[in-house]
């Protein structure tokens, strides 16, 4: 992986010899600045400070950590798995994370004894893997999410609108909702992106159009609430999200404000479309109903830049995500095809099967 | 009119002997402070400056600026006409103005010779009609209002969702959405308000909290995009919005966002309402369609507190509005009764045939 701070846009984290170096996602759009890990501790607090943030890029990041771990020489099974359960305690609830570092303890049991000398290049092999992998699981989706959308909308440009950031900074590079994007812009089918600024993060607005800007892709940032009145006026042909989870039904947990995108975008017949890894599917949960909702602290949302909004009087609810139901998903992009029409007849089992 | 600062909720501007006091609104709701203006020039910069907004509270300043004029003596009809000019250009899409500015014109033609030395008192005196009468409408149309969303929701305690700031705030006192709001809480009826913060300009979170701390009417902030989730919970019974402009067959012109919230009110079943003085209404106007949207400047949106958000290379789009059609809207609150159920079958010519 090379650094491609000067490139079509940028790796959100990468390996360079011996280090590892993250983006600063908190100082974009204004400054690009890589962070330089040198050791698992390093990585650990960039995940806890959130320099990085999307479940995939979390997962990632801490393959790389485990690596690190072992810059100075082998580590005994005590010693690896309190590295492993440091790690998973960043973002405990990140599927991604705990799935890749389930991997390294597998890797870690089937470690040949002659390996031991060389095991910090061989959890570096690994994490540098991950990162391939992801990527191009990306690209994967993002071409059958972009074939499916020109079969949909007949091959004319089309006006996206997307919310949040699952784009190459929520990845190891290319994105998810923004993967099948950029997958549409190359085949030239992109007229022009709204992107919803998102509250209260603001990631649409500081890291999507950080994104657009990059590619050159023609855009426009608006208010999260102006988006229902664009697809009124005839602006929004399709609505594409990524997603957070995803219960065995189809329904899927995102950003909150997606499920009010979901319900306008049936209002007005507007293709609504979720891209996310399988991985994202969690089986275990039936229906989108026992997703459990993240209440986070009001201050993020009462506050902006270290000054009160609100009055000291008022409290504010802050919800992580909400659930859009399957019903109110037209399609749903994974690396192994897309589930689509026939979304709401049939389980996503299928698709786990032939796995 | 007194000073009610230590009141049970601020009145934005009124008369103190022979000065006009305007509320700075800019400054909440961290600063409560009263700008002492002393001439016309004085009120035409705070409504220029937008340190009081509203339609009806800018209508009834520019009353108070023509009073102001007249502080030293008398004016020839010239200089007068010169002054409304003036007060007409501050903000010149609200009608509000321009129908208190025509009042001022018919005083004073109307004005006897032996009335020009007490010229000032008796403009002032207009001007603290236009005050009074507002107050009278804005509770008017809270008690219609309240009664027949006691009566639509049998009575029982609900929730309540507003957007941006239809309060005492943008009238000469107790508001139009937050007067039904008022009236209901006086009724014992609200068991919760939820607050949309209304991006950019986050006047829900300012200014509507602002009212709702004062009055002790348990709210919460939430950011715009979290309504139509919270509906999807069960949890708001009501939307309840003012309207900037409202053409004849009843489309309704407000804050961008209402119309994401009226798709979703529908969507979950929830009445949509909409709460303004007949004023608001032009007939003129016959259908929303026709109604055109002020494009605002993207730095509103693209900047807080002076720090840019989005990449500098990244445009936004900032609607000042967005268009609710009628067939959206439950009811409508004015001050001569109240639209429902029947909406969409008739005209709301009706109301104003019997005024």
């Amino acid at each position: 992986m090379q650094h491609s701070d000067s490139g079509k846009f940028p790796f959100p984290a990468y390996w360079k010899d011996r280090d590892y170096l993250v983006l600063d996602q908190i100082e974009l759009p204004q400054i690009v600045d890589y962070i330089k890990c040198s050791s698992c501790e390093d990585v650990a607090e960039t995940i806890r400070n959130m320099n990085l943030r999307g479940a995939p890029l979390i997962g990632a990041a801490a393959s790389a950590a485990v690596a690190l771990a072992f810059k100075d020489g082998f580590l005994d099974k005590d010693s690896f798995l309190r590295v492993v359960q440091l790690l998973l305690e960043t973002r405990p609830t990140a599927v991604n994370l705990k799935n890749v570092l389930d991997e390294t303890v597998e890797l870690y049991k089937r470690l040949p004894t002659e390996e031991r000398s060389n095991v910090f290049n061989v959890f570096r092999d690994f994490s540098q893997e991950v990162h391939r992998r992801d990527i191009k699981r990306n690209k994967k989706m993002g071409k059958l999410g972009a074939d499916h959308i020109a079969d949909l909308l007949s091959g004319r440009k089309i006006n996206v609108l997307t919310h949040c950031n699952a784009g190459a900074l929520a990845t190891c590079g290319y994105g998810t909702a923004l993967g099948v994007i950029r997958a549409l812009n190359d085949q030239g089918l992109i007229e022009h992106v709204w992107v919803d600024e998102t509250r209260p993060y603001l990631q649409g607005a500081r890291l999507t159009a950080f994104e657009m800007c990059r590619e050159n892709i023609p855009h426009k940032v608006i208010t999260d609430s102006t988006a229902a009145w664009l697809m009124n006026r005839g602006l929004v042909d399709v609505v594409i999200t990524g997603a957070d989870r995803v219960s065995a039904n189809g329904d899927m947990a995102n950003k909150i404000g997606t499920y009010s995108l979901a319900v306008n975008a049936r209002y007005h017949k507007i293709p609504f479309i979720g891209v996310m890894p399988l991985e994202t599917f969690d089986l275990s949960i039936k229906t989108g109903d026992q997703i459990v909702i993240e209440e986070r602290s009001d201050s993020e949302l009462l506050n902006f830049n270290g000054k009160r909004i609100a009055p000291d009087g008022s409290s504010g609810l802050h919800l992580g995500f909400d659930v859009v139901p399957v019903e109110l998903v037209s399609a749903i992009v994974t690396e192994k095809g897309v589930l689509s029409e026939v979304i709401d007849k049939c389980s996503v089992d299928g698709l786990f099967n032939e796995k």
